[in-house]
């Protein structure tokens, strides 16, 4: 099975992540090592609450977070990168990150926080069902703000304004930290942020075929869906099964529906990582997939989908045994499976659903991975006998309609995916939205390659407005602070407005 | 021991109090009877989810309610009273609240929801600690949110807009309410709201102490003064102590200190309720209790006092034993310790401390109720090796500094102790503080008696201002919710300064 996380920044290649573990997502990035993260001297340790919503347990645990004090100046505000399903990384805040660049405009501090049962911050010894109750974004919002507060009277500075950046489920944590702890952080960067909870994400499929065809045309589209017809009739034998197994390096024999519901999800996923992360470091693209798609004609489009599945994962076999997956989903050692894929699956089940079907009709990949495939697991791995609570949540935290929120950007790249969960237009005058045509995966967050994005010059790629909005959300905020004692007025509006 | 709870509007007289419950609190009001509600028919219940925090447990309770639809025209707003820490009354929306007159104004559904834990609204058979676990101001605040958001699609009217009132702990709710879910309502009316967490609230007894020398003259306070002293002379022999409890018809002797503590806060409590309630339905007010104090010479101080005392309780003795204050206390049936009094000492000693102790030097009711007091009933019934996590409740909820809030109006009485811990200035352009000279607890949700306030006429009592203040956020908040399609906007402020 292969699984596209959310995760944004991650430089491990292809693969070294295969080789590590078969079920890992397909993440690359040209910036950060997230997975397997070298342990720092230079980590720093928050004694946390154990549960901020039954305050009978008194108990602590030691959240991680790293600093860069380079660039702050005494009054200065207080940048934070929110920590997400991955461990964090000191290179977070060592000047990859476009908060960096502010953060020497504004004299900030800079500090990125790891999230709860991620990476090195974890409560428990192990990641027992039991354990795992204590993990939510309810629970990472709380910490969040107990942390601020605490590490800004640790530098004696308790007034100090805050704003808060993520990307991708950080980016979702930034903006609804905005939304219920207005007087904690001034306001956020939310870049990439699923701030809609889907059970069935059906849409994430939608996108992967609109920006296939966008980049590179109908032909890569079509091919796809012609080589996924070829391998539904192979599937409905034991004969084309082992076909099927040979073509695409499969570890092993597909017996189960379940294990060809993984086979497909596999299949779909060389394109799910490829499109997610276009032009963000790995040397295979949307363009690349697609060029292998379209050589030859429509008969050559089974070969061609093994090429790229050849590409993609190199000589690793393709692990598509559903009942493995589920072993070692259950796995509880902190590490055993990939930085946050037990984790960050339990929060999926409980809270954000976020499952990548192939329910939507719009899309080339079939409709071998339906809904159930994903509730299963949910029960497979933690005996849930319910569904992700995804209409709580977006009851919790208001999905697509952040009424009363104010200062957030929410800025999302047309290629991605997860654009389709996130607020891409501007809801009022202080909630905006950046849509940045042809660009991936939290793209906003890294510096302009070259100066510029990979698909044009600024004027072409929206880059400038990209910035100058992040910069009204930052600058209106600070403003408000400089010229109010905490205290909301008019002068916010106008000074926002003055800005724009 | 004699706690004076929040609770806003209560008949009971307070003999029937003080027949069924020593202990119980001096509550008294024209209006309600929270406690020992009559069971309603017309009561109806919503399945609540138990843990909206740990989604693993999807349990569930019954949530009762009471609707009255007598107002509501299609397309009208929804008026929500929050309930807190008693049993709600059907009363509450048949015309008795302020509430009521605005839902004729504005052709709104009237709604009131109990808390849950408290009356009939039980997640438990019974009142374990373990089992109040869920008990908390989040649980609440989710609860309302999952709850406001159904009983509008069950009336065909989900994007009805919303409106919040509380008097008290219910204020501070609907006050945070609009803090955390500005999604699900427009604006909330937070009556005597003590939204600032004080583990130490020593200031209750000086606004006492302001309230009797305000209406009555200082008088009345150095008499006070001069019987405490006394007291605190008698109290140092085992012959003062029984002549102590002659004079003040005390159950039984008293014998450890926490004994001599607990008559210390029930001789205080004579004189809280009285001022707390001042004017709102009972016989005995201020005046009452300053007149007898300021008869005769200082001489006859310690005589007054026990006037006072034998004029409060009637013929009841007065329990001060303390280690039957924590049996009663440690009872977990729903109805043994009246109606919310564990309950809402659990959610004291874990979240909010409120303890009214003589820690400051600006009261006459001597130094004998200190905050160990409390904190030792937290750890004699509860268990509790902790104090209350006031800190963490403030870092939550923003304290007395709800930035990034909007549309709240904050009322309060001059007389009421628990002004203290609410907001009586204006923080903003949206929200707003009432503060209303002369009158005590939670008096602007009733209707003005005889046409006007019990200290003159509206222009002297400044109800009008309150009741246009109340109107300033509802109107605003509908004519926001009129011209905008879940927007916010700068016509917004722009509606709200046109119509202050």
């Amino acid at each position: 099975m292969k699984v596209i996380l959310l995760l944004c920044l991650a430089i491990v290649a292809v693969s070294a992540v295969r080789n590590s573990f078969a079920f890992s997502p397909n993440r690359v990035s040209r910036a950060f090592a997230l997975e397997n993260a070298e342990p720092s001297d230079n980590a720093r340790w928050f004694e946390q609450e154990l549960d901020h919503f039954s305050p009978q347990d008194q108990g602590t645990w030691k959240q991680r977070y790293f600093v860069n004090e380079t660039y702050y100046k005494a009054g200065g505000p207080f940048f934070i990168n929110v920590g997400g399903e991955g461990a964090i990384s000191e290179k977070e805040v060592t000047g990859h990150l476009m908060m960096s660049s502010y953060a020497q405009t504004y004299g900030a501090m800079v500090v990125s926080v790891e999230h709860r049962f991620y990476g090195e911050s974890q409560p428990f010894p192990d990641l027992s069902t039991d354990n795992l109750r204590l993990l939510s974004s309810q629970q990472a919002l709380a910490d969040l703000a107990n942390f601020i507060v605490h590490l800004k009277e640790q530098y004696g500075a308790p007034d100090a304004p805050v704003i808060t950046f993520g990307g991708s489920y950080p980016g979702a944590l930034a903006a609804w930290f905005r939304m219920k702890y207005p007087h904690v952080t001034m306001g956020s960067i939310a870049s990439s942020a699923p701030v809609f909870a889907a059970l069935d994400f059906y849409g994430y499929m939608d996108v992967v075929d609109k920006s296939l065809a966008s980049v590179s045309g109908e032909i890569c589209d079509r091919r796809i869906q012609i080589a996924t017809a070829y391998v539904d009739k192979l599937v409905q034998t034991e004969e084309g099964r082992d076909t099927l197994a040979a073509a695409f390096n499969i570890c092993r024999p597909l017996v189960s529906d379940k294990d060809i519901s993984t086979m497909y999800a596999n299949l779909m996923g060389n394109f799910q990582g490829v499109v997610q992360y276009d032009e963000e470091g790995s040397p295979i693209t949307i363009q690349t997939v697609c060029d292998i798609m379209e050589s030859g004609s429509d008969r050559d489009a089974f070969e061609n989908y093994q090429k790229v599945n050849a590409l993609v994962n190199g000589k690793n076999c393709i692990e598509c045994n559903y009942d493995a997956t589920i072993d070692l989903l259950k796995q509880t050692d902190h590490k055993a499976a990939g930085v946050g894929m037990r984790q960050w699956t339990y929060q999926t089940c409980l809270e954000f659903g976020y499952f990548q079907t192939t329910d939507s009709e719009n899309q080339p990949f079939g409709d071998n991975v339906p809904l159930s495939y994903y509730t299963d697991m949910c029960h497979d791995t933690f005996g849930f006998t319910f569904k992700p609570r995804v209409n709580e949540t977006n009851l919790y935290y208001g999905g697509r309609n952040p009424r009363g929120a104010s200062n957030i950007d929410f800025v999302n790249g047309s290629i991605d995916p997860w654009h389709a969960l996130s607020i891409t237009e501007d809801f009022s005058q202080t909630v905006i939205a950046t849509f940045v045509q042809g660009t991936a995966h939290c793209d906003d967050m890294l510096p302009p390659k070259n100066g510029t994005t990979p698909r044009g010059a600024e004027s072409d790629c929206g880059c400038v407005r990209l910035d100058d909005s992040d910069k009204y959300v930052v600058e209106s905020a600070l403003a408000y602070f400089e010229n109010n004692s905490g205290h909301e007025s008019l002068q916010r509006m106008s000074i926002m407005l003055g800005s724009a």
